[in-house]
């Protein structure tokens, strides 16, 4: 255990240019940070990328934290060795060992200022519902896509992803570093209350729960036949209806939502999000489509958050 | 002389995705767009970026149309030898050769769809006015930036820039797309009147004259120590006041607009554009300034872009 130390990462992906920049402002003038008393550790995720303002080098750092490819020594992408070094410095078991992950992401998508969990953890549910009832933030529940594996949060025992946009890839953008670090600091005051042992959290978390993601439609060689529709663009957590307006074709014509077309889709998987994210374009992902459930929280969420610092 | 013929690029950056995929539309729909008549051939800028999704390999393409680059053999870089091929192949003096080129482009700013001419040539004037009269699209008249040179349609007879935003780098947007086939088709038809000797201008151009630039404040080490204010962004075309919030600190501080602190900046100087464009932050470039001016139409204009035809 690494008696509750946070670490807080920045620039895993290096083109989300707003929280590097404020982490390096956190680092000049600490006080512009409320810690809420925790001891944090401030890390660039990805610097090569930072400094290329690429996402990646090799491959997507945010995709590398697999147990099979770390301990696979033939795998020497830039990326995969970072991950080897941010878990040798700050994993679970490292010398400076932290227990709980932040890590601070912007998207080109109109998600606002979001959560991301990867799985269904007790300690990491705690944490987001914590946050949840401070900012009200909605929250996305990653899980069952065996296309995205590999994410940095997993390899702590707690953590998740604080994802804000839209901005584009590049761009510093004050109201984008403002929400930020508005859910770092409600994350850090949730996390004080789990390290006092007095941890309060809500009667119930709203969980959007990841049920597929729906691509453009391509031709034989790849390229998209049709765009977004402009009634999609930028309505994240808004549902879609079947029927509605989905693709734009650039004879001007319209093609509607079919949800039976999209295998692994199920009626009530209606509120997309990630809509039209820059980076996943390479990923086939046009938007990912989630149900919205209502969970009630379990008085062993909050054990478990506060036993990372126990 | 090209017996006008038409070159239309898309995709001279390669992160800019919306005007090359309408290409490869145009392309194999070839109904779609409407030429009204004229000979065009259809361009993708610099395929290599674009196949890369970066705005460049070695060189930003549009700046790289330097005479005295394109006459030096030492330089080989990627772009440079990209625009000596475009040059061979449908410059003024090719086999191929074109008398007008228009250059598709998009931007993380608020531009809206926009024109930019670089320097005061009858022609483009002409062709800037023709559009404007058709579509009112506001008008960035580039020069005496000793910084920004060598753009692509500099080395043509006639031509202008389609400048259409904001859209993350990387993005496939409808919406641009749709107002990125609307401001060419009026280039067309503009040209296409002037290919039949019937060019018919309105009485006067609205023309935003480049004042000069403003970048971010920045420490020693280079890093920006405020970000635009969040009044400021998407802001585009509208005039900021001196005395205006300008910068946003991380404190939660603000700073005015000083236009005295700017040198090369006059005092009417006060319509900002490309307001937080992606590409310019390693240009050193938070936003442009510009004089708002109305110009009386010449005739001598329409009889310029109507030679390019005879």
């Amino acid at each position: 255990m690494g008696q509750g130390r946070v670490l807080v990462v920045a620039g895993t992906h290096g083109n989300e240019r707003n929280a590097p920049w404020l982490l390096e402002q956190w680092r000049q003038q600490p006080q512009l940070l409320d810690k809420a008393g925790l001891a944090l550790q401030l890390e660039i995720g990805n610097p090569d990328a930072l400094a290329a303002n690429r996402r990646y080098i090799d491959h997507d750092l945010n995709r590398c934290f697999r147990l099979d490819w770390l301990n696979d020594p033939t795998r020497q992408e830039r990326e995969v060795q970072r991950a080897r070094q941010l878990l040798d410095r700050f994993g679970p078991q490292a010398p400076q060992a932290c227990s709980v992950v932040i890590d601070l992401h912007s998207t080109t998508s109109a998600m606002g200022n979001s959560l991301v969990v990867y799985g269904r953890r007790p300690a990491d549910l705690a944490l987001a519902a914590g946050i949840q009832a401070r900012l009200g933030l909605p929250l996305y529940l990653h899980e069952a896509d065996r296309a995205q594996t590999g994410f940095m949060v997993e390899c702590w025992p707690a953590g998740l992803v604080i994802e804000v946009g839209p901005v584009p890839q590049g761009v510093l953008n004050a109201a984008i570093c403002r929400q930020t670090q508005l859910a770092l600091e409600a994350a850090l005051a949730t996390l004080a209350q789990a390290s006092a042992g007095v941890l309060c959290l809500p009667r119930s978390l709203q969980v959007h729960v990841h049920r597929g993601s729906v691509d453009l439609p391509r031709c034989a060689e790849g390229l998209p036949t049709a765009a977004l529709h402009p009634l999609r663009q930028g309505r994240d957590w808004q549902p879609i209806a079947a029927g509605a307006h989905l693709f734009w074709l650039p004879s001007d014509g319209s093609q509607g939502f079919a949800p039976q077309e999209h295998p692994g889709l199920d009626e009530e998987a209606l509120w997309p999000v990630f809509i039209n994210e820059a980076a996943y374009e390479e990923k086939g992902i046009a938007f990912s489509l989630c149900r919205r459930e209502l969970w009630p929280v379990q008085s062993s969420w909050a054990e478990a958050l506060q036993s990372q610092f126990s």
